[in-house]
């Protein structure tokens, strides 16, 4: 697994307020080989088409797969590099709608995409905000690899205008 | 991270047929260590609380809590050792309502439940059901620190009886 090195925060977001619904960010992308896909399969997911190429050729998928934790994993490492804020995020309470509708193989990369669909003030929380995203993970061949509605508490920005 | 030993499909699940609605099994469990927690948030989840434990004792968790992905994850290693069978698992579409409602800390051991939802014949392949199952990941204070419904693809029994 590799990650792009763009800056943190290259796309300026800082606070709840900056993120706006509608708004997408191509956050990097994330390659997958051979390697990682065993390694991390065998220490959390070690079906056999995960860890085992010549079962894995047997299989429906007929060939070795990354574990879909190790793709959701994989893509959070983007996002917290290029999406999420070092300076704001206060954590997760879960994610929707999950899903791999694609499977991830040896050599391939995916290109993550963050869009913001929902924002809004905590009512118990007036220090933060509920920001709710669409990921994407997409494949070379355009199409989504992984897919979620991430939840994340974000704090609003310091009423100095920090 | 360490896993109880129990032997694959200690509960009897070979099939699609053997897993029934309402039916609950204790998998096993799983235990958090600091440095396994960091291990894997440097690789994956490099946000301060999870890497930091300076920084983590600054934040709202007041010490360093395990990345969601990591709890998943090492809950996965569970089900596949004493839920999912190597026989008939076909992998997962997704999960929803992935919740992470208590931390994770260092020290702390989670108890692996698996409640059977819903389980259908698939009506485009019949080789095949879906199966939905309640998993939750119980911390020793009884409370849940996670929980999500896996939809699973689970081979039917052959026509043999094998």
């Amino acid at each position: 697994m590799s990650c792009d090195t763009a800056r943190v925060n290259d796309h300026g977001l800082s606070y709840f307020e900056d993120y706006v619904p509608g708004a997408s960010y191509e956050c990097g992308s994330v390659s997958f080989d051979q390697a990682s896909i065993v390694t991390f399969a065998k220490e959390f997911d070690p079906q056999p088409f995960h860890v085992d190429p010549v079962a894995a050729a047997a299989s429906p998928y007929g060939g070795l797969i990354a574990s879909g934790w190790h793709t959701a994993s994989a893509v959070m490492r983007v996002l917290v590099e290029n999406y999420l804020s070092a300076e704001s995020s206060l954590g997760s309470p879960g994610l929707d709608e999950i899903r791999w509708p694609s499977p991830v193989r040896p050599g391939d990369t995916l290109r993550v995409r963050a869009t913001v669909a929902e924002a809004r003030r905590s009512l118990s929380k007036p220090d933060r905000g509920i920001v709710k995203t669409l990921i994407e993970g997409v494949n070379p061949e355009g199409q989504p690899a992984f897919r979620a509605i991430a939840i994340n508490f974000v704090l609003v920005r310091p009423p100095s205008g920090g």
